[in-house]
């Protein structure tokens, strides 16, 4: 047997509580297990406290698995009695059968030795308290991002004389202003809804000198270019109104260089009373060009002026915490999300969840974790990441074109294993956002494009579109993927179009609850390399099936089913570039 | 190369700081590999933001590596210069190089594909606040369990009529009493100190209707037969004065029949004011034999008498939390360990470690967990765990016979990778306890005994002896482990080589810091099986040498540096069943 490709730890995402009654445990092995059984049962039915020797289990079989690129996946979900479980394995290949316990693998023989040690696995008790729970309504939400600054100029009276005329075409810079603000949202609430929008993802929009905000002056203020706090209560008031959802951006690992008590720790040093509200390295230190990367004070990444704050102040965290308290309470914000939530103390993430949970038991807790973010999803810091690995890996199967509908298979396997359940229901699915090329500018050509949308709409979690993403809007990286919204030509025919491709998916994804629901699987019944297949399944007779054609051929798919959505699909061909999406009851 | 065999995550025991400066980074992989480079620097110094197609690191190699059953644990230090790191690993076979990513492997000719995206592992900020910190002075500490019922009766006039004479021969009975008290503790302390004995684990000494007191009638009582709350002061005090450390056992899993919140609860049902301090599943429910175990109410074990504590509700939290803040601030004890600890809620782990290290930011927390216990040592819950996974595979080595020494190093080393090295620091080591079989009644003769006891005094780690180990007691499982302990006799030629031998052992781990150091290898110069050979080693010419021989005969071992422990050893030969421990120093 390949000892090596099995793997099970009783924690994380390999054995967890999905609810109070079912726990779910996981185990990997190699692509030589042939069967695994789970022997498992109370801790205390039989045998003694402790040692277990003589305890027993029962052995049951695992019958679900997903493939990773070397490895198999078997899942499978217990509810126990008296909520405490003791298990082990029974791995058996073609030749051989092993008994795997927390302290390794046990021949038959050896199972049968007096007196030897036998450590099972255990998860000891599942007690409410610490089981994860993530906001139900999110995985119902279709998310739109919007940079505040580039979207809508709603309320010219804000407009101040360095603001430039709306750009409806061509590149920007970060250090250009155009006016948009929360009255140009409030402004375009009907279009999202009628786009299918559910929920609102802002980038800043506290006081900053800056276009993107992610330089704060003062937290608890709106930014005067964008409005006031009124407005911005009636934008959360307006969108409520229309089942729209309003998530705002938490800059809480740095501040802007106006933030007041980093002006004081500049002008007083150590004799502010803020001192310590920084990383500061040195004292005295500079406030200039090259001072954070001298490493005098740390910064995010190297900017000298965006010193970072230290969450592990107590004052600090109290005084951010303060603000979120605010924009939950009296703004009624549905969702913070953290930026660099990852450079941010875990006691910090931990004390914001249990107060603004406290407060708004379903709000959502998104952080900007680009890489695996398990540490902070354990059920007490976050609900979800922004899924750039979901992303990245959907971008690359049109990037490497030897790529294999396999290691689609693995790559999107590896997404959805790596987490809880309940937080695969919730994470915040992107293809682009303010930070990354605009997808349009990666991608060939617009049925390439749809492609990848298709994708992104019927995988679990929540989706979210970039503003423009439904005109197909180009951008390379910052700051190109911050141009102005092109409210002036968005009736023309070619935008139509485009966007009536993303209602049409939006409204499907709403109207389908297979295509949000969290199974699925890879049926590898088309041997062509690159048409991609998967189901989105709840019972075996009644599914989803996704068929999209990356091939550089047309491919016969034979009529069943009912259509949700098709493209390049014709007289049972479905064209190269092709997206077909249907429903199978049987 | 064998993919499956490689492992790594950034958190946990692969990837953490170990103080403020240094960050421990430990891969797991096949035998075939025979580099590892670690590929690591800065994650803004070089490319862009988030996506990082453009980064590039600097190539270090990590030289240090041990074995386990089938893979190698390679280790490696890096003091990143900005409190982050990003990273990958290059792992070398004979044949093959592979970069090893968060997403998977990568080969030399992908390395180079335009575009396609690269997700490193990273560990994001290295915050003061979130870095695990245990107490410096328990690896210092060689631990003494006592049962007080069973250790000494000091204080005749405690003595009921029930209790019977003290019996220093002989089997006894949980429901037996025999008048062991505070006061006898404090009667012995000077030989305990005499012993070499630096702290002391006591089981529960709250009132409590049984001998063994962990079925808890009052929190904030001591247990009349065993003193006042002066006499218990007065035990830490004359303990803090020689050198001594007090350690209480919480209990707060469940209570007993006669704890006030749950006869209220019995008597009247759902509208008594502590009716959700348990976790009652059936109102009205019966408190009678069975109840427990028909799912009317839970409770430890199968145990009607010992209702589970609902620690997922805040007012249980706070009741118990005073219970320990009383411990620390008018106790003064230095550590608790919390008895079932696996079932208790996180929640409750989490907040006792905040408030018992604001009182004392050195108090000792340990759990009672039998099993891999890595989601209670992130550093926000418990410093250590009872080392029963150590225990076992200690003992293993002598009970099968079949078991190399290759075995025993893969089994020492797979309980020394599991968790970070500062709680491997503090891991609380023992091979038997009040609810085990006595070491002395597992073993074949006092040959076996002492060699056991030497790989224990000799790990990584806080050794703990159970009260009566230094004249090798007898006892098999609870309760025959309970005896009383035998002053009567204690002064017998037999007990007294027994306790000499003990004796040596803890004053040679307090006297050896290498003993108590972190770092060990295994040499394997010696060609035979079963002789344990290993290396407390700081640097390459200063370590301490371990032989232990198991095998069925005598072997050669010149001699070589100084000896600090011998048995069996003459002439050059280490006799079967012997013991050599010589500190070099070239």
């Amino acid at each position: 047997m390949d000892f090596n490709a099995v793997y099970h730890r009783a924690n994380d995402n390999y054995c967890y509580p999905l609810n109070e009654n079912q726990l779910i445990i996981n185990i990997k092995t190699g692509y030589d297990v042939k069967y695994v059984n789970i022997v498992q049962g109370d801790p205390f039915k039989s045998g003694i406290l402790g040692g277990g020797e003589n305890w027993t289990g029962e052995s049951v079989n695992i019958p679900y698995k997903k493939r990773l690129k070397n490895q198999l996946w078997w899942t499978t979900t217990v509810e126990p009695e008296y909520k405490r479980l003791k298990y082990y394995f029974e791995l058996i290949t073609e030749k051989e059968k092993w008994y795997y316990f927390e302290d390794g693998f046990v021949s038959e023989e050896q199972m049968n030795l007096e007196g030897r040690s036998r450590q099972c696995f255990v998860f000891p008790w599942m007690n409410p308290g610490d089981i994860p729970v993530t906001p139900a309504w999110v995985n119902d939400t279709i998310w739109y991002q919007i940079f505040p600054e580039r979207f809508c100029n709603g309320d010219v009276s804000l407009n101040t004389e360095e603001m430039l005329s709306w750009r409806d075409k061509g590149s920007v810079r970060n250090d250009e202003f155009f006016g948009g603000d929360i009255q140009g949202i409030i402004d375009k609430l009907d279009y999202l809804k009628e786009l299918g929008i559910s929920g609102l993802y802002l980038t800043p929009i506290n006081e900053s000198p800056s276009s993107h905000k992610y330089d704060t002056t003062d937290y608890k203020r709106i930014d005067p270019h964008f409005g006031t706090e009124e407005t911005f209560m009636r934008l959360v008031k307006e969108a409520h109104e229309r089942g729209i959802r309003i998530m705002l951006d938490g800059v809480f690992n740095h501040c802007g260089k106006y933030f007041a008590p980093w002006k004081d720790v500049v002008k007083r040093g150590k004799e502010s009373e803020y001192y310590d509200w920084f990383m500061i390295n040195e004292w005295p230190f500079e406030h200039s060009k090259g001072a954070a990367a001298s490493g005098q004070y740390y910064s995010f990444a190297f900017f000298d002026d965006m010193p970072k704050l230290n969450t592990n102040n107590v004052k600090v965290r109290e005084y951010l915490l303060e603000v979120c308290e605010m924009w939950v309470k009296k703004y009624h914000v549905d969702g913070i999300r953290l930026d660099v939530a990852n450079e941010i103390s875990h006691v910090f993430c931990k004390e914001l969840r249990t107060r603004m949970k406290a407060i708004k038991p379903d709000i959502y807790i998104l952080g900007e974790i680009w890489h695996d973010a398990m540490p902070w999803l354990r059920g007490d810091e976050f609900d979800a990441v922004m899924n750039y690995p979901l992303g990245e890996s959907i971008k690359d199967f049109w990037v490497d074109k030897g790529l294999t509908k396999e290691d689609f298979e693995y790559t999107i396997n590896r997404c959805y294993t790596g987490y809880m359940q309940q937080t695969n229901d919730v994470l915040f699915n992107l293809l682009d956002s303010h930070d990354t090329k605009r997808l349009r500018s990666e991608v060939k050509n617009l049925d390439e494009y749809f492609q990848q949308l298709a994708v992104l709409f019927t995988m679990p979690g929540s989706p979210c579109i970039y503003y423009g993403t439904e005109i197909a809007m180009e951008g390379g990286h910052d700051p190109d993927c911050r141009r102005c919204m092109p409210w002036e030509s968005i009736e023309a025919e070619e935008f139509k179009d485009r966007m009536e491709i993303i209602r049409q998916l939006i409204h499907l994804r709403k109207e389908e609850p297979l295509l949000r629901n969290r199974n699925f699987h890879f049926p590898n019944k088309i041997s062509s390399p690159r048409i991609i297949e998967f189901l989105k399944i709840e019972w075996e007779d009644k599914y989803v099936e996704v068929i999209i054609n990356c091939e550089e051929e047309d491919i016969e798919i034979s009529r069943k089913g009912r259509v949700l959505f098709e493209r390049h699909y014709i007289d049972n061909i479905l064209l190269k570039n092709g997206i077909l999406i249907r429903k199978i009851e049987n």
